[in-house]
């Protein structure tokens, strides 16, 4: 249920999203960089009608082949395609929608060792006015992890950390966002996940303006430190040629996922307000698609795919 | 305007479709094969309710880096999304939907060289039989080029043989179908064609049954010595590691194009009776995703993509 805004100030909240996702980014950013030896390239870009962001970019660097830390925050009209889509899911919304506000945090780290895995993330404050000048606002996120070999005790630590940061607002947000997750990370005609899920929420607004706020903050907050875990733990496995391809194969389904089914990229993609090369940053520097390729029964493989197509429980699965 | 279909034996185009293409892929294989030291893999595959096709594959070839020449023959009953579309694109179709069928082929070559362009072309026949036992009927095809590296004289030949093709049954097919290709392949949020054309139509019946088979089997048929013709001219060309990397990035945007506009592939993808590894053989075998390259002013790349961005008239202009 969307809810119209009571603050005094309709406009707070727009700016405390802005501030925070800049500091979320900012440290973000502190802590990839310190496993990096190539720096970060910081690419400030503006708009029409004050829409703009920050790009902040590792590419071909030592330990991330692509790191994409992006904020932005736009608004305008939604294209006829996107209010349709929009109207269809939000049966609440009602009159002509006039104008949109959309303020981001998006992060994709595709690092270029295959034993770390590729990370997303992207929290979102999104506000609609319509034609009698009422407002509509909710927040929505997601986060979630791609390994190419499956570290079970990775996967448990990042699903744990995720579950201990909605607990404290919700005992039921873990559960249900987690399904929510792997239902929206599944590649349809792969009959697969991209990975081994997260959490993934829209359309939310039930803790009030400042509660949902707080959640999707500690839940940004939280993450750093768990994915940086992650990565330091595995920063020099080692790997080979046939890891690589492994990898670079299912990067390919990594983009197939982000072109065909993700919301954000197709919202991207039809806003004239957005920016392209922000939109596609998610995309990895390198990928393949093989043939029928399909990993040997029995191999390290074929055993990231058997949690691909079928979903666990990593928090409470002791097996 | 579709047609309802006259011919005493309904199912005589049918037949003479599957014979035509199969032969014509036959023939393609033959003469590509005589360039890679690799053969033709041949993968049969057969679905539900009869429907199938014949897969011919050669990756990681000498010369071919991928290439799938693909035919299918499917039929069944359209999703809801996808009925919804064709009869969104036309309007002549009335009643309930309950049957449809497809017969194929469908070419993509990426060689290895960036010197030799990308090659693609889609030839299909199409039947749609209403709630009433009423059929509809069309033609559809489309033959495109993707040079990396723009060579005139190829570009020029190639619009001239699909030309000529297209002279024999109607002088007014080649202007039209041309203007059709430079708008179907082009990536909207790129601002730029994905190559340098051909021809693209779809719904075609204006020759009759008879004859739109025949101009559909004269250009499946010229188009292969073409291309072959390019590929041996440009065998032996010299390339190093800067051109391989703008031939990958340029096969990044092919997938773009693929996976978020192609209307083949979104069919297949929605088609229970297609098979999703026939529907992806399109997919290059390696591609790249630079954040915000950009070719250097004045060089061969940026030539390119001039031609891109704005099509020209192959076949009259003498610049």
């Amino acid at each position: 249920m969307a809810h119209e805004i009571t603050v005094k100030n309709k406009d707070a909240m727009r700016t405390r999203m802005e501030l925070m996702i800049l500091k979320v980014q900012a440290d973000f950013c502190k802590s990839l960089q310190e496993f990096d030896d190539k720096e970060f390239i910081v690419d400030k870009w503006a708009g029409k009608r004050g829409s703009g962001g920050v790009s902040c970019i590792i590419q071909n660097g030592t330990v991330f082949e692509k790191a994409a830390i992006l904020t932005s925050v736009v608004h305008g009209h939604l294209s006829d395609n996107a209010a349709e889509r929009l109207k269809k899911r939000r049966s609440d919304i009602r009159g002509t929608i006039i104008q949109y506000f959309a303020a981001g945090l998006s992060v994709v780290i595709h690092p270029r060792n295959p034993m770390i895995p590729t990370f997303h993330c992207n929290f979102r404050y999104f506000e609609i006015i319509d034609e009698h000048d009422k407002r509509y606002w909710w927040f929505g996120g997601g986060v979630d992890l791609t390994p190419y070999y499956l570290d079970v005790d990775d996967v448990k630590y990042f699903h744990k950390t995720l579950k201990y940061a909605c607990d404290t607002y919700n005992p039921k947000f873990y559960p249900e966002f987690k399904q929510q997750c792997d239902r929206y990370f599944y590649i349809e005609h792969r009959h697969e996940r991209r990975g081994v899920g997260g959490i993934f929420f829209d359309d939310l607004d039930c803790l009030g303006p400042q509660g949902t706020f707080e959640f999707v903050k500690t839940c940004a907050q939280s993450i750093i430190p768990c994915y940086s875990a992650v990565v330091k733990k595995h920063l020099t496995d080692a790997y080979g040629y046939a890891e690589r391809q492994w990898q670079l194969l299912r990067r390919g389904r990594y983009a197939e996922f982000n072109l065909i089914y993700d919301r954000g990229t197709k919202f991207g993609l039809n806003t004239p307000e957005s920016r392209v090369e922000s939109v596609l940053a998610s995309l990895p520097l390198e990928a393949r698609w093989d043939y029928k390729h399909s990993p040997l029964p029995g191999s390290k493989e074929a055993e990231l795919i058997k949690v691909l197509v079928k979903p666990k429980d990593w928090v409470t699965d002791e097996d």
